[in-house]
């Protein structure tokens, strides 16, 4: 038997993504259309919808787009970002809280750009990229691309809390193997699960890297995932934690993914930024010539438009008011969501996990798969993952909420 | 001594890129206050401008963005694109005599991602990349990047034409070392020469790598960059080329690289594509999943307005029409400044590369960067290259271009 000729590298062989989540929004499209929208629950896109199932959008951020000058939609921008955009994306990410440290940051296309320079150029070839066993699927897909792998640490303890002895235990495991170690923490409003990390639980993580750099042996690259952070409490103490990332030793680096994509309801037009934070000057300048130089080396620059109109927003008061009452507005849609599937949940005894804020809540469930085909069997579509069911609540129609829980229950018998 | 202290990973170490064109660009803008605007020629900025010295926008591309509904801005793109744009992409790249082949293309950030993804996955790691000894600088910053490095083959032949020989030893000569090879070809319109290949020279050059294909042992990947296409002459003759890519061995393939940042002066959107070319059906899905899954390991998916409106102008006669014909304003507009260079050059009796469109004319110079400063003093700040030196005349008004030849006589001295 001949093996399958291919055209690829060695190391490129077999790449394929059946895309699971948009098979099942089709899945959901095709059952609407049969048996009607209103009796069809869709729990998979993973964007803020309104309840009339229209994509929500700023209308202030898309009209600052439709006003820009020709040029600003036009002209390419520096390879590394506008330097309007950089200085609002460090003040926007980081908020009041900002640590002592030199800060830099360079451009990327939304947050996923800054996953993959952050684990190129942190991460040695081979090496095992840490994060919990919740986690957003493509963290795996972005390691393979760039040939590593994912090693996962158990996200919740037994009070549903942050499990700070597994995430310690796994950091000094990898350690002993690796010379440095690369960090995906998606907080606050974590996807798939909503959780949060608390003041206390940010510490802790903080803590316990100091003690595994104290050495000076290693290297350690905490990258802090915010993409859903303005969906997460109040600008100011959403942002709290970000105190703790200054003062550290010099091989300790903290990379802060910003994103437009959700914040500013502007997914479709790929801007963000990394944001890497040292108490070394010379290691943050080595961050934005070497994030700066893979820009080139990857996608050249980002979407001039909504860089330029990042900085429109922060450098205007009013502007950015107004952005911030719209937003609040679907922050609370979204929030109402969550509290009445928590509620159904608690009245039908389902274990969810710890649910704090964002996008998604999630159902740990042993048998995913089965679970996600009875389901849909009830004309529920959700997302199925290793370890449960995940449901966008960001984009089910507040009316449809409320009976998920009890049929979740029913489904996993 | 102790070596400077790093973060970054071994194979990431020591990156950075002064941008050179940038500071000359800065600089001419400093000497353009000193001596006044029109005393100044700033011949380092790589888009089309007017002779006004404003960006040339196609008003209807302009119009197109503004006019889309806002879901079209703000929602995610699929991740290998919207099928509108990939048709438009292959049908607008591939012209009116596409190859007979299987063909599928997967949405990229402008040509440089194309060249990300051709580069990661289909040459080895380590192994050298070939292109010409006039080449894009960021060319080899795309193969460093991803731990590859380019060889060069002579681009002209002593007739100023294409160097067929020395093209076909070094092609051979890395297939004695490489059990494949990536080769990057930008024509018509070549940056940084203007050069493109005539009809012969493409049918020897697809000849040379059918008998470099023939054992079946080696993978050919011609990566073909048409960058500067809708440039180069009528729409129909710019692509009679593609014919020769139809019915080749399955271990070639060739991979078209669209974009829309000159074409569609859309240089801030960030959206291109590769096109894949096989005459296998396996090996062309084969391109299409890979490089789907390489979207998604590194920049997830791609700017949604700017492919919308590519489908929308494809889609319609009366509005592709319009563009096309705002576009033929601004190529008559080079394609006059370009021969006011040619001609002054002749009769200075300065050597140019032999330019036949596009944006850029270069000047073989020995000690490019003695010229370059002598040039500089004379107030004309041009792109320093190793073979030479290089012009926008796509962003110089026309009546700036005229004195450049003689000039560039007496700094050569």
């Amino acid at each position: 038997m001949s093996q399958q000729f291919s055209m690829t590298a060695s190391h490129a062989k077999g790449k394929s993504g059946d895309d699971l989540i948009f098979a099942t929004s089709k899945e959901a499209n095709l059952a609407a259309m049969k048996f009607g929208e209103e009796n069809v629950v869709n729990a998979t896109i993973g964007a803020l919808f309104t309840d009339d199932k229209k994509l929500a959008i700023l209308p202030t951020v898309d009209r600052l787009i439709r006003d820009l000058p020709a040029e600003e939609i036009s002209a390419y921008a520096p390879i590394a970002g506008l330097p309007e955009f950089l200085d609002a994306a460090i003040n926007l990410a980081l908020g009041e809280d900002k640590p002592e440290a030199f800060i830099r940051a360079v451009a990327t296309p939304g947050g996923s750009g800054s996953i993959r320079h952050t684990i190129w150029n942190y991460s040695e070839m081979g090496d095992k990229v840490l994060t919990s066993d919740w986690f957003w699927g493509p963290y795996k897909t972005i390691a393979n691309e760039n040939l590593r792998d994912i090693a996962i640490y158990k996200f919740f303890d037994e009070k549903d809390g942050f499990n700070l002895q597994d995430f310690e235990e796994k950091v000094n495991g990898l350690l002993k193997k690796q010379d440095s170690i690369v960090i995906l923490l998606n907080s606050p409003a974590h996807n798939p699960t909503g959780f949060s990390l608390s003041d206390q639980e940010w510490s802790s993580v903080t803590e316990v890297l100091k003690k595994a750099s104290a050495s000076g042996e290693k290297r350690i690259i905490l990258f802090v995932d915010v993409a859903y952070i303005d969906y997460a409490g109040t600008f100011a103490e959403s942002r709290r934690f970000m105190k703790y990332f200054g003062n550290l030793s010099r091989n300790m680096l903290v990379v802060v993914a910003f994103s437009m994509s959700k914040g500013y309801t502007s997914y479709g037009l790929r801007s963000g930024a990394m944001i890497g934070i040292s108490s070394s000057s010379e290691i943050a300048r080595e961050f934005f010539e070497t994030n700066q130089f893979s820009n080139r080396g990857v996608w050249s620059n980002g979407t001039r438009s909504a860089m330029r109109v990042l900085g429109d927003i922060y450098g205007n008061g009013d502007i950015r008011a107004k952005v911030e009452a719209e937003r609040e507005e679907l922050r609370k849609m979204l929030g109402n969501r969550a509290s009445i599937f928590m509620e159904e949940a608690r009245r039908s005894g389902l274990k969810i996990c710890p649910y704090k804020a964002g996008f998604f809540i999630s159902v740990p469930v042993e048998n995913a798969m089965e679970t996600w085909e009875s389901l849909k069997k009830e004309n529920i579509f959700a997302v199925p993952l290793k370890m449960g069911l995940r449901f966008a609540v960001c984009s089910i129609p507040t009316r449809q909420i409320g009976m998920i829980p009890e049929k979740v229950v029913k489904a996993m018998k």
